[in-house]
């Protein structure tokens, strides 16, 4: 693997250096570096240099991404658009290998090296949509890109019988991380179906990110529910909260608490920053020490139209959510979609220092908070070390 | 003024069919047109159609647009955004005839034909930002956008003594519209205030457009008392309320009366669907008889950095607070910057049927859902009858 001599950048905004990248890794950054022989040069221009951002929350197997448009007439019900969902795709064939893989190949386009992508796995589709991105992941592996899977009772775990043994079999088949869906409203019996994924979860010592849709008191309870386990069964750092939007919609008395035993036990929150719902209070979140991650959710699927693989555009939308105006608050936005990001799905060797994995994005933006809101075209993108993508397009 | 002729297209995502249109309006539109001699061709492509955008609530004269990156760190009440505007504009020489040319020329390139914009008045510009927009105004006609300026007391009516007296002559020196600002809130005196702004609107025998950002009892309370002074000076249709957002705090018991009561009026909503605040419901509001219609407010300017002339993102930002996801729903955002704003506004001769002003955009997209959730670049603009802009880019 040869070397990268990416000249005159400016990472986070900062100064203007070099950054040497050896061995897929960013061997050096500086403002005079030596340069070694046969290394290939890129010119930065003073671009903004960023690290590669990071998708926390997705579904990569279930969009519709390039395909004629889906005229969606679903019902409001949370009930009504599963059901829809997978009747649309039992019927139509749709291919979960070819649709992650698009998908997957617009977000390295737009700078994305790092992803934790929801698939589904219930009793009609067994592990086809699995198996369809696990063979994503491999092919985006050799462009840099990793990919972390979570095996996801979309259709519910208890209601439907024979989903935890598909659960366990998608574990065995390749997934990284044990996914949950709302124990109360979903599934009808909460403290039965967290035993049951906790079990699967301790069986096979993998994390756990679970959607909590569940609203105010409800949601409260379910939550508690889990933090309980995370704490009996050591699974500090390992579980994540998807939306938690009960945590928008508690008082602080009883809010604060559970942040506070969030944050203990390392239990992060990934958010949409939804527009239509009462969320989670990203500064309170963080300033009891919660980890908070971005994500688009669903992209352009049978749920909803919306959502774009390019993170900058999520960061700008949890700007607009939490009304983050100031620089220094927009800071936190990009925090959402890199760091932040890396941290809560435990992606390794992030960042932007010596010894980390050179992923890397280059903006024509004079600050970071220009990035988010402008969302300027990807110049280049590196991913582990190679160059992958140049304004906005695949190599 | 030559013909044109555009051929195969698909008006909002209807069947394929050929425009033509002479002295700047539609002539005629069908599937098999009879093409005058010495008339301009455009291929179409199959592309979708849409009528111009509107843009019915923005700030031209304080944008930064295209400007140096100014660094937020100003205070969150409402008054500190005003004072540091204020001070910043004063002291940087900001030039408000550039930077609304700029923001309005970039408007054009993706398909903004009709906008609406409050221009600041007060005691240390005095109408000096006023002056900037008129030659913008001005110069934008010439390419057939058409501008309408609202005399907007941004620091206040009574507060700053002058400002009345400032905005009788701005309404002398051009502006079309008149505006206001929380008569409770910032003016303090809302009777007086408001008292002060209609007598003013009904000497020009102009336009009212009030901004209220009076949230709950307060915001009701303040528009009561510009619908009991609507009614009695006979200003049917004649009166706006941007942002309006304590109809969106308030229960139906208080709010449906009021909906009620505008409707009867003509008075119509403006939202930008702002994602950080409780907004007015925008289909409850629809079904009341309440014209709404889209705007960004701001853009990229001392108060926040985001925004942007694009109106079919401004659609989308709409669809996302409301939680607008079925192609009908979506219909509904399209109508904030297309039909609503035109009728909100009082733009005439707004539509794509023979007779309305030529004001054109094309798309590559297969649905009106799908040109709000991509938004492709603009092919074609057409402006009064003219090719303004192809590609996204100015001609
Ligand atoms: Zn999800
Ligand atoms: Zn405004």
């Amino acid at each position: 693997m040869n070397s990268l001599w990416i000249r005159n950048v400016r990472p986070m905004a900062g100064a203007p250096l070099d950054v040497l990248v050896q061995g897929g890794r960013i061997a050096a950054l500086g403002p005079s570096l030596q340069v070694p022989p046969d290394c290939a040069i890129e010119e930065g221009g003073g671009a903004l240099l960023l690290p590669g951002l990071v998708e926390g929350h997705t579904h990569l197997d279930k969009t519709l991404w390039g395909m004629d448009w889906y005229r969606n007439e679903v019902g409001t019900r949370l009930s009504d658009k599963i059901d829809n969902e997978r009747a649309f795709r039992h019927a139509s064939g749709h291919d979960a290998a070819g649709q992650s893989l698009a998908l997957a190949q617009a977000f390295l386009a737009l700078g994305t090296t790092r992803l934790r992508t929801h698939v589904d796995i219930d009793t009609q589709a067994g592990l086809r949509h699995l198996d369809g991105v696990v063979c994503t992941r491999e092919a985006m592996e050799r462009l840099g890109q990793q990919i972390q899977i979570v095996a996801f009772p979309q259709s519910g775990l208890l209601i439907r019988p024979g989903t935890a043994e598909l659960l366990d079999q998608a574990m065995k088949a390749g997934a990284n991380v044990l996914g949950g869906l709302d124990p109360c409203a979903i599934d009808g019996d909460p403290v039965r179906s967290l035993d049951v994924l906790f079990g699967l979860a301790e069986r096979h010592g993998c994390p756990l990110d679970i959607h909590l849709h569940e609203p105010g008191a409800m949601g409260a309870f379910s939550l508690d529910l889990i933090l309980d386990r995370t704490q009996a069964l050591g699974m500090q750092n390992k579980v994540a909260i998807s939306h938690g939007f009960c945590l928008g919609d508690l008082a602080p008395a009883e809010r604060d608490p559970l942040l506070a035993r969030m944050a203990a036990l390392g239990v992060v929150l990934v958010t949409t920053g939804s527009a239509s719902r009462n969320v989670p209070p990203l500064m309170v979140c963080r300033h009891a020490g919660v980890t908070v991650l971005g994500g688009n959710d669903g992209i352009r699927d049978t749920w909803s139209p919306y959502g774009n693989p390019d993170m900058l555009e999520r960061a700008m939308l949890i700007g607009l959510r939490y009304n983050l105006r100031r620089d220094d608050e927009l800071d936190v936005a990009l925090d959402c979609v890199t760091h932040a990001g890396a941290r809560g799905c435990g992606f390794e060797s992030y960042g932007l220092v010596p010894g980390d994995r050179a992923d890397l994005v280059l903006v024509d933006a004079q600050t970071v908070a220009q990035a988010i809101v402008a969302r300027p075209v990807r110049k280049l993108v590196v991913a582990g070390g190679q160059v992958v993508a140049r304004d906005g397009m695949l190599n």
